[in-house]
């Protein structure tokens, strides 16, 4: 039987244990430890063969583990770890803070080369799948135009938003992508849109007893930034309500370029995420790429990669000859 | 100013005139000449600085031109040609006979690794776009099923199909995808389903003067293979008409994948084109797949690839730096 890739994970929140399942899910990727900051014995992996480790611990396992998958924060856990792990380890995470991705890039390459490992940086949907779509439609259809589209989706900062408005009890709020957008961008006329265009807003609100619910939907709908410059509903529902309909963590969303090629002939690319769970699916993708760090620091490809330098072929656990005969 | 990739161009039909709009399109390609069967004197190129030339000279041009791209047929001409053009030249084509792909890489594959040339088969939007989203969503999603429809698309097989008819003049054939299949798909619920339940047909026919148009709508419909098996629907139009609203060809078509994780939880992965003109997308993949053949040559990656081969960042004209700033 071929030796399975071991992998290790750090952090054991909604992504890391997404991840447990994603690498069940597989038949050549073996989990080997869970590495936490808490109490290690109080993580409730219920897997016999996986060890439930001290984060400080993780060095001694550098010989046991092929992959390390991180699965922390971007604020402030991947910053630190991704490069310190980097010097042991091949990594895959989901680093999502866009605008610092070109200096955490630079961070963890440098490391990861002098240490010759793989670290594959902000992987995930987005970043992730939807900038490969990006990046690939824009090079086949040069005339064109990209747009992204988020939702239906639960937004975890928008909800905290919500909880902090005065007689706010408890409450979510979901991304919707404006179907007249979508539809105007799908009809290929690259129309001019900006992120309030593209998207509505729904809140599902709990209010405290006593409080006046008008005054909440106004301080909603006013607030800066967060909502004022979108078309914002806000319900209000009980707190059975919110725990029966609104504990999962849906999302998704979509990738349309419109581009013209020849005399003026429309070509539509679309691709599109729908997601009853979004760390579970975000954990699958990291499961993926773990298979492509591994592959790529066999074939020396040290340093630190995205998902534009890994070939399809690298994330699959199919034989090239298997993907030529039944997938091409 | 950084020097372009020179292109040629083999056969003139369709694709090929496809493949001169799409580097036309581009800042980072430039296409030196087309080589045809035909007398070169009769190709119409209108581009002052591209040479139309006879196929039986592309040899003396092998230190002109770094990637020829093969605008042939599968049926008859790249099965010959690909294998012999990769003796001198990287190359990209389109072969899309799917059961035979896995002989024709191997032959490619010889020659090309011999020749230290790159020769990437089977480029376009399936084979191509389509099969690499089936690899990646397989990968990310083990425990769920991959879908393909095609269409809406004039299918140009049973087009003629329709012609051979008895009492046709003349008529065209669309494939168009069954939304009820497409929605149960979307739906997460992994349907069986036979590709005739996927996929509607719609017939428009002139008919001769005099022809019975009973009998005709009945002959096609009982059509063996191409019809009797689907829901077909036969209309009848005049010549003008048919030339008027059916002339172009479009094409499209959708990758859906519905897959599991965790307990149960639904996740839809879904890749769609809506093209205006089929052979200028194909040709417009099969430029940005040039740009890679001549990278991935120079990074000595020589023999025969596929679109697994082959990462994001190879299509691209941006550099990696702007991708991650911009893309990522």
């Amino acid at each position: 039987m071929k030796n399975k890739i071991k992998i290790g994970i750090v952090g054991f929140g909604n992504l890391g244990k997404g991840a447990v399942e994603a690498i069940n899910a597989t038949d050549d990727l073996e989990l080997v430890a869970v590495f936490t900051r808490r109490n290690p014995e109080d993580l409730q992996i219920n897997q016999p063969n996986v060890k439930a480790l001290h984060v400080d611990d993780a060095a001694d396992y550098q010989d046991q583990i092929d992959v390390m998958l991180l699965c922390g924060g971007s604020a402030t856990d991947l910053p630190e770890q991704t490069p310190k792990f980097a010097q042991l380890f091949n990594t895959v995470d989901s680093y999502d803070n866009h605008g610092e991705i070109p200096e955490f890039y630079q961070a963890v390459d440098q490391v990861a080369r002098k240490s010759k490992t793989t670290a594959i940086i902000s992987v995930g949907w987005d970043p992730g799948l939807f900038s490969t779509n990006r990046v690939i439609a824009d090079a086949i259809l040069p005339n064109g135009e990209n747009y992204t589209f988020w939702g239906k989706g639960l937004s975890q900062g928008h909800s905290d938003a919500v909880r902090r408005v005065n007689g706010v009890k408890n409450g979510v709020q979901y991304t919707i992508p404006s179907e007249d957008a979508i539809e105007k961008v799908r009809s290929g006329s690259n129309p001019s849109l900006e992120t309030a265009e593209k998207h509505n807003r729904i809140c599902y609100v709990v209010a405290e007893e006593g409080a006046d619910q008008a005054t909440i939907e106004h301080d909603i709908k006013m607030m800066p930034n967060y909502f004022a410059d979108y078309n914002t509903e806000v319900h209000f529902i009980t707190e059975e309500e919110l725990a029966r309909d609104h504990s999962k963590a849906p999302h998704g969303g979509f990738v349309i370029r419109g581009g013209q090629t020849g005399a003026n002939n429309k070509q539509i690319y679309e691709f599109s995420l729908k997601l009853d769970s979004n760390p579970e699916f975000t954990a699958s993708v990291l499961v993926a790429y773990a298979r492509a760090a591994y592959r790529l620091n066999q074939d020396q490809q040290y340093g630190a990669k995205t998902v534009f330098d890994v070939a399809p072929s690298y994330l699959s656990p199919r034989s090239s000859h298997d993907l030529r005969r039944n997938f091409l």
